[in-house]
Formats: structure tokens, sequence, C-alpha cells
């Protein structure tokens, strides 16, 4: 089987930063398929590019080294790890980025990298996409071991999406995405929607308004212009309006807190 | 040689769509080559999705697998298909998108897809890219035969470019597409254009005006902003402006009619 | 090893220019593996598409083959041509685009292409990535000989970045390129910045303002809104503005002059 190697980063493709980490991959490992996450992350977002990793990430085979990069901090004092789990590894920047994934797969043990043999000789102070992350992953792809790459380390970064609450009127949660199409992915999981009575009229409460809302299955249930609530494909609810943008038309932006409930 | 899958959807490369099919691809045909066609189609465009896979997929060995997914009717009672022709298999949804390519290539049958074990086990209802296309095109490049897959059907969708009327005026067509530099990409093929006099000026009728218009071998052959016709690299007639936005110029879009002709 | 071919045009993503040079690419040579460096430089700016080509290709492994397509002369009488470095190989339009990046190789022929059993059969005169540059590529990627593709010449256009000049009052340079992030990218290296006092405070001088700026390691160094010079990661000054777009703060576009210095 060919290994694979994921990237996700927030460096757009204008740029040829992608095709760079690419470069170094390839000549460490020629056999790699590399595959694009996303590299549209809202520039710095570290919590948009969590969300993506932890949607995307499972769907790979077992033994996929996961690279993300948003990485604020690039040149500062924030050490590079390498986030071992039951089925992959991810690696990248200490910032938060591959936590809500990694945990999803079962954290075994987070490593601090360390071992300059395993990285580009000239290490740009800007670019550890290229220099540091690329070139390790590439060489635990080819059979380095995590324990050649760093030392074990417990307190890294922490970072958690599940900030979930229940009251009387129903759910609080947050948009954690929004996509193309301004559907607006929330943290409500499959698990928290069965203590939901869904079957009724909704309302969204989002800051001071109340907008009606129904539970459906697919978007051609909804009429034109109606706000719906649907079980997304990635495992979270997600508020979405038909053939319009849901995120304008409500106003909404990533990381916004909201509610859905029966009254 | 490597089996090659292409894609084409309209889920645009923010999200991780695209990724979580490559995911799906590769978990069942580690050994596939995905070649992304295009992500970029209009949302629910079903007819310009379905020109960019007739204007690119000859390019393709022999036994390449297309995946198109531009799905306005996702999760309602559209039939999942696979179209066999002479040289691949294109695997979609049954609402015309796959047909004009696949007509293009010779049709020999058409399946609705209905065995499970091909698909994943969790279906969701909005993304059958990820659930239903995607796998099961990955079974068929790893060996699966199209008659375990489904059984034939003939009443599927069909879909044509091909309205294209002379008159004594000159030809009447569609645009069918518009590239990024604002080329419109015409239904008016080599064929067509040999019953056509294009020696002298030609006229373009678009909506109420008439605009002169030369047709030229090569871009460089055409005055600053002065429109020309040119036989695109598709096979079809392009109407272009010399390093200016031709679709913009004249304020057309895609599905827009127009003639050309000498008077 | 996998062989390895790189792209590089100004066809962007929406149209399927791209994929068709990859089905000609796999068609000839299965094996390869194709790497996007960019398909959205800016159409028909030859400058732009060099400068990418120079800072990303020396990052793949010897051997790799270089495909670049900006080339606002398709169709007229200008040459395609390889061009053969210590390293790899260069094939693209006579345009100078090839030429910074096979210059910082070390080049050592450059040959005409006109071996016709190479090309495609049927050549569109609006497209030779497709038809001519992809498939040379892929055959040479193959094994074909850069003899038996074509004739030396030694006419070749040629392009160089390196016009930088030093005064009185410090260095004054170009640039070459704007990313994403609005990071102006200039031609100085870090050569030239050995014989620059950068411990000061630094004067930008670009058309007729004065502005304040000061030479950091990294970006966070940066205040808020404070304009900084940075030694980038391509081995080029940059010149960025912390969270903020540093280009449309000063009103800067790809090819303006500047100064640094200290008055």
């Amino acid at each position: 089987m060919r290994p694979i190697i994921t990237l996700l980063t927030d460096f757009g493709t204008l740029d040829p930063c992608v095709a760079e980490m690419k470069a170094v991959i390839l000549s460490i490992c020629a056999d790699a398929s590399v595959v694009d996450i996303s590299h549209e992350v809202e520039r710095f977002n570290v919590r948009m590019g969590a969300f993506l990793l932890t949607v995307a990430t499972p769907y790979f085979p077992a033994g996929t080294i996961h690279v993300g990069v948003v990485d604020p901090g690039v040149g500062s004092e924030r050490r590079p790890i390498a986030v071992e789990t039951d089925r992959s590894v991810y690696v990248g920047p200490d910032n938060g980025l591959l936590i809500p994934a990694a945990m999803r797969q079962g954290i075994r043990n987070v490593y601090e990298l360390g071992n300059r043999s395993l990285e580009r000789n000239a290490i740009s102070s800007t670019f550890h996409g290229r220099d540091i992350f690329a070139p390790v992953a590439a060489h635990l792809l080819s059979g380095t071991r995590l324990e050649e790459a760093g030392g074990k380390i417990t307190d890294y970064v922490k970072l958690s999406f599940m900030d979930v609450q229940f009251d009387q009127r129903g759910v609080n949660g947050e948009i954690l995405h929004i996509d193309r199409f301004g559907n607006m992915i929330t943290n409500i999981s499959y698990e928290h929607m069965g203590k939901l009575d869904l079957s009724g009229k909704l309302i969204l409460r989002f800051r001071a308004r109340r907008l009606p809302l129904r539970f459906v299955r697919t978007y051609s249930e909804l009429g034109r212009n109606e706000l719906g609530v649907i079980a997304g494909s990635h495992g979270f609810l997600e508020i979405s309006c038909r053939e319009a943008n849901a995120a304008k038309k409500v106003g909404a932006k990533i990381g916004d807190r909201f509610g859905v409930g029966t009254a």
C-alpha cells in the first residue's frame, strides 16, 4: 500500500508554499501519495483548521500521516509536535490545531520534535511547514520511529470544540465552520441531537433574534429561503437555507454562539 | 499501469469534501491516481458540469473512471448510476450530468447502483459523493464488475448540448461555458463551422445587439478590445476578446443563446 | 523512484485545462507524480510566473521535469523550448518564463522543440500546454533524450530579476511578487542584505513616500500595523505588515520599484 500524507494549511494556492512542502516530502519519500485537505483555512484561524482536520481525517486509512500548518506563532517559542493516535500521526505546531482531531482517534503520546537530522538543513524562521513539519512527516512515513523524532511531553496546548450546554429551552452551541455554500456547521453532534425533540417547530436564537427553523432530512425538503437544521454529513448539526447562503441570511461568522430549541 | 479516477464537483476547495472522497478512494484502491477536473462548477449547475466533463474526459487513457457530483437532488429519489462507454465508466447522479460526455465516447450500458456492500456503511443523506459514488468507483477501479454494482436501466435522464440551428443569416447556438478569462465557449463544433463562410466580416447577434466579429486563428491576431471567433482548443467555437473579458463586454452568461453570421 | 513533473500555469482551476495536461501526461507516463506549483499566476504575467518557478523548483529532487505555461504568444511565432540544467529540465514557451529558475540551477543547453512524433496528433493553436509541452515533458520523463526532442539554440529569450542597485542611501529593488497575505517579495537577496546596516531605523522609499520600517526576524516581533522587512523563506527580503496586507497599505503592485535604506 502506498503511504499517505495529508496537508492542511492557511497558505492558499496562489503561492508555491504547498508545492514546496510536497517537493520536500517527495524528496524523502518518493512513493508518498499526498492529499490536500484544504489550503483555504482563514489566515491564522487555528479553530477553523482544527475543525476541518477533525471532520476530514477519520476517512483516511490507518497509518496516514496528517500535517497541519496554521501557525500564527511561527518563529516564536511555540513548539513543533507530533501527536500519535490509535490510527495515525498528526504533525504541526503546538497551538491546539491538531488536538481535537487526534482526541477523536484517541491520543497515545505527544512528542516535541527536536531531532535536527530529520529537518531541512537551513530552517527559515517563517516557514516551518516546509523546513520542519513536511520533512519530519516524510521521515515518519518512511519508517522513522516517533521516539527518534523527539521526546514525550504532556503539557501541550489543549483545544476543544465541545462547549455545548442544555437548558430548559433546548441546546446552546457554537458555529465551528461556514462552508462554501453558507451552511453553518455547529458543534452539536448526533449524540446531542438525541436529547432534543426535533419533530415540531423549532426556534433559532441568535443574538437578539428568534428565527423559525425546521428539522429536515435533506435540503430538498426545505422551501426556498426557509431555514432548516439538518444532520450534516460530518456528524454535526448544520443550519442551512435552501438555495441561499444561511450564514449571510442571519449574519453569522465562525465562532458565534447560538441556541436551538422549542422556545 | 496505475489506475486513474477523476473527480468533478461543485464542492469548491475550501471545504474538505473532495479530500474525504479521496480518502475513501485510497482506502479501497491504494494505488489509484486521483486527478481533479474541476471543483468550481457553479453550485447545482448540471449543464456546466456536463460540459466540463465532455471536454476534459476524452484526454484520459482508456479504463479511467470518472466521478461527477453536481447533485441538487441528493437525498431525494434521484438514482445513483454508472455509465459504461467504449473507453471508460462514469459514476454519479442520474440527472444528465454524465450523459453528454458518455455519449461522445459511445454509451454501452447504464446501471442503477444498488449494491450496498460497495458503499460506505453509514450513508449520509447529503453527501453521496463520499458515501456512494467514490467507494463504488474505487471498487470498479479495483476490478469489481459493473454487473455486480447494479442493474441495467434505459430510462436514465438525457441531456444534450446540441441544439444548433442554421438559418439564412448563419448559425444559432448556446453559450455552454465561460472560462476564467471570459472566453465564451459555444456549442458550435468544428463540423458546424464547415458550413459557414468565415472569411469575411461577421456579426454576433446577442439579445437586441449586433456586434462586429472576426474569425481568427489565434488570439494574437485580434486587436485590443476586438471581438473574435476562434476554433477553441476543445473543438468548439469560442468568442473571445484580446486582453479583455468577452463575456463581461457583451453581458453574457452561461446558457444564453446567440447567433453568428454574415448578416 | 517515481518520476516527478511539476506544472505552473495561468489557467486557474475553474477550467479543465490543467486536468487535460495531466491526462496527457498520465497517458504517456502512467507512473508520473504530478505536482501543481501554482495555476493562479496573473494572466500572461511572465515575470510573476518566472519568479514562482525560481523559488519553488529548487526544492524538488534532481531529475524532476518542470512545465511552465504563461504564454501570451501562443499560436504566434514564439518557439517551444526545453532548458536542460544541472538538476532538471524546464519545458515551456521561449518568452523568458523558464530562464531565471533554470539559471539558478545552471543552464547546460536550450533546445527548440520540433519533433512532431512527441506531440499530440492534433495541435490546437491556443493550447500548446496540452498539445506540445505536456506530452514532450512526459516523453522526457519516460526516457526520451533531449537530443531527440529538438535542436540546440542559443538565441533564446533572456529574463532576469536581478536589477538591484546600491546608492549612498541604501538599496533599490523591485517587487517581484505579492503573496496571498499581501507580503511584498522583493528581488533583494540574502547576499545583498549583507551589505546593508539593518540594525537601526530603516526607511522604505516608495513613489513619493517615505515610510518607517524595521528589520525583524519573525512576523511576531512586529507591532500591529507596523511595516517590517524580513528575510523571507525564499531567500529574498520581504516587506510585511503584521496581521494586515502590506501591499494594500502602501498601494504597491507586482513590478513596482522601491528603495530601502537608512535615509
